[in-house]
């Protein structure tokens, strides 16, 4: 048992910021934060096994496949396969929370 | 793809309320809801696998065997084993997410 704090996780103007917050063969589970205009591009993975992302603090879009572009705010959660195309782009500045499902 | 929002679960005075964002093979997300002073009873499942709890909002104890309490508060997120025995006791209102994987 362990208890971590996302407060660990920074912001960098230069680039989207990653704290691995866990990983084991279970999940893995990833805060990015991102400063206002930041991305994640749109990737996936052919492997088995789901992702959530999840809003914690200010507002973007989730990003698919063709371009599609979804409203993300803070309390939402999108679930994917890894196999399916999917991305985050800021808006304002943005932290998220990433589990994934087992890990790749 | 889905995308879900944590406004759809609510608090109940009765009991803690539980809303199940999502379940399949890969991992199961509950955000439980607490009015002050609810509980979540320490208990464990003698099963592979971990989870997360993540508290989204207010504060409370993260609850563990042998009666111990570690402050739980907004951006902590514990993991532990799903054998490991876990619970949850709120200060104030409480939204928390859990994360299981893989499901029992």
């Amino acid at each position: 048992m362990k208890v971590e704090n996302l407060d660990q996780g920074k912001f960098d103007p230069a680039k989207v910021s990653k704290f691995l917050v866990h990983d084991s063969p279970y999940f893995r589970i990833i805060n990015f934060n991102f400063r206002a205009g930041q991305e994640l591009p749109v990737h996936n993975h052919d492997v088995e096994g789901q992702l959530s992302i999840q809003v914690v603090e200010g507002e973007g879009w989730f990003l698919g496949e063709g371009g599609s572009a979804t409203d993300a705010r803070a309390g939402d959660i999108l679930i994917c396969d890894i196999a399916e195309p999917h991305g985050v782009r800021a808006k304002t500045d943005m932290r998220i929370i990433v589990t994934i499902a087992p890990p790749l």
